[in-house]
């Protein structure tokens, strides 16, 4: 199994072992993370960044690594989340196959991977491994936690399980609770790799990959991150040229199928089948509520935070704009200053990683005045 | 190969060849329809129905079929379109295995199915099919043509292949073209058939059946077909009861998830694969601009009718309100009585099958005034 991990990530030593929320434990677990700027001396600046399903811990670049993170624009000296004020930590999932141990890693008792035998991953596990890099960091309390998509999850759970683990909180096109809908979605990318032979059970290898399966999970995701609005604008009715059309019946021949197929080819062998399975799994199961043995609104009511961000985009049909309103709502019933800044970019779901304009000018403004 | 023909369709005999628009032609072809009420002597009452990718002839139940139809609510003495008032005709779309000629049907000169020798299908082969079966019963000009969802983009084609064909038209979660939106999510659905090494380039059996790839067709096209708010409301986050969960690891857990299993074990043996491919591709091609040479809005202004009604749903991600209000807007240029009815039902695209208050207002009232 290929493990992607960025150059020059570190890596934090879970706590040995590593108990799960669902049961079992993991042992010699490690999470890998990046850094921005310095700690200060009182070590009241730090900032955690909680990514969603597929991204690595490089989300921006810095002198041992140059190359540009997934959040490039957002983050550096002068950008919306400045590393000249802020030490910005951003850690890749537990359960990834990006540096963290997860399905891809090798089990400690034979040195082979754990596929199907590692343990039901949940959010709240994500969220208590990113708690253990912050404190091995030497930081009691973060100035800011930060989530974006499945990592708005991870931050709520941060947040419920370890009170007063940050100061401030932004919440980027998150959920307090994964929707049917969207667990429709993601069951039917995990059946498509489910279903497909190569999968054999999570036993596969680089010559016998489910490829097929890879291809139609990652294109549904990019038709669920993305709006029709913006794909008009984007592809209109373009044709493919003749020479870069399929031959088969049915085959591609609009522009859309290609940047659909431009996707699924970038993403299909760098990230491990097994992984995504059990990360679009642990979202379904995440309910705030259910975390904290409550309701909903109860659970965002009870979290103990001084200012709170929740940012959200109407074009978004995997975590709709009301998801984003109920996180800021349900805190402000904290008595918290909880702000919610709906947006109106044409992107969907993934606008946070585009645009820049209006998300940097929420995240950037929010932060300035923190 | 089965064919699904309801009980009680009659059946039209097409034009013999029939041509077909991107070349190639039809011999001995024929179209399934079923009649409801009774032709005046001036016959000036006709309005004829024109169906989405799946539905057969049987609208509604009548003397010789008493089975409930798809549109049952609709279509009746009394109802919305009153069969006392007017004579109405569903048609299976050409292309269809409802008892239209389509893939499944027999090649005439070796009575083995079609499969991928059938000719490639656009929405404006079925409209010049549908009119010939009006035709065929001695109606010159329609009263009113409706179209929902695929027969929506028939009914536009039907209009414009047919100056005076019709008076009047209610268009329903319908296009004037395919936006790359939609083209993505219908390509999805064609490449997970297509992926599926049971297809075997359209040469399966009953016992070699691309039976996974029509279920994550089935499911992509239903979870497509509703919308996020409804499903909130309907499933929640309700898991099944021990007994109903599969125990697969990443199994089927949530109501909704098995809810869309429900809908694909119903369809995948009832519609035919091949069929569902090439019904699914000409709606990709469909643009009414593209159709009369000239842009989307030209050709709406330039269509001939007396009045026009175009319904839509603000949840139909598929469809987007904003493709009826272009239908609307585009009519009105051309000096007729042009109406939008946009609608805030929850069930996204679907709605007109379920949110029968709202459209049968709407329907009911733009036909009292005809």
């Amino acid at each position: 199994m290929t493990e992607f991990i960025p150059v020059a990530s570190q890596f934090c030593a879970l706590p040995d072992p590593f108990p799960m929320k669902r049961g079992g434990e993991l042992r010699g677990a490690r999470v890998a993370f990046e850094t921005w700027g310095a700690l200060n001396a009182e070590h009241s600046n730090a900032v955690l960044i909680l990514t969603g399903l597929s991204p690595n811990a490089h989300a921006a670049s810095h002198a041992g690594n140059p190359e540009p993170g997934w959040w490039e624009a957002m983050l550096g000296p002068g950008k919306p989340i400045d590393t000249d004020r802020w030490f910005v930590i951003c850690v890749n999932s537990l359960g990834s196959c990006k540096g963290s141990t997860g399905p891809a890693s090798q089990h400690p008792d034979d040195q082979q991977p754990y596929r199907l035998r590692f343990p039901d991953l949940s959010v709240e596990d994500g969220a208590k491994a990113a708690h253990a890099v912050v404190r091995t960091l030497g930081i009691d309390q973060l100035a800011v936690v930060i989530g974006c998509s499945m990592g708005g999850m991870t931050a709520l759970a941060y947040c419920a399980l370890h009170p007063n683990g940050a100061r401030q909180q932004i919440n980027i096109s998150g959920a307090a609770r994964a929707l049917p809908f969207s667990i429709a979605v993601r069951s039917l990318q995990r059946e498509s790799i489910r279903l497909d032979p190569a999968w054999n059970m999570g036993e596969y290898d680089d010559q016998h990959y489910p490829e097929a399966g890879m291809r139609i999970a990652r294109k549904l995701g990019v038709v669920t991150y993305r709006s029709s609005l913006e794909w008009d604008g984007r592809f209109g009715r373009v044709r493919l040229d003749s020479e870069h059309r399929d031959d088969d019946p049915f085959g591609f021949e609009f522009q859309v199928e290609s940047y659909l197929e431009g996707h699924a080819k970038r993403f299909i062998r760098q990230f491990d089948p097994n992984c995504y399975l059990y990360l679009s799994r642990s979202m379904d199961w995440f309910d705030l509520g259910e975390c904290m043995g409550t309701t909903t609104a109860r659970a965002l009511a009870s979290l103990k935070l001084q200012r709170s961000l929740s940012i959200g985009v109407s074009t978004d049909i995997l975590f709709p704009l009301q998801q984003q309103e109920e996180i800021a709502l349900g805190i402000a019933e904290s008595g918290c200053d909880s702000r919610f800044v709906p947006l109106n970019s044409p992107q969907g779901h993934d606008a946070f990683l585009v645009d820049i304009e209006n998300f940097g000018a929420a995240i950037g403004g929010f932060l300035a005045d923190a």
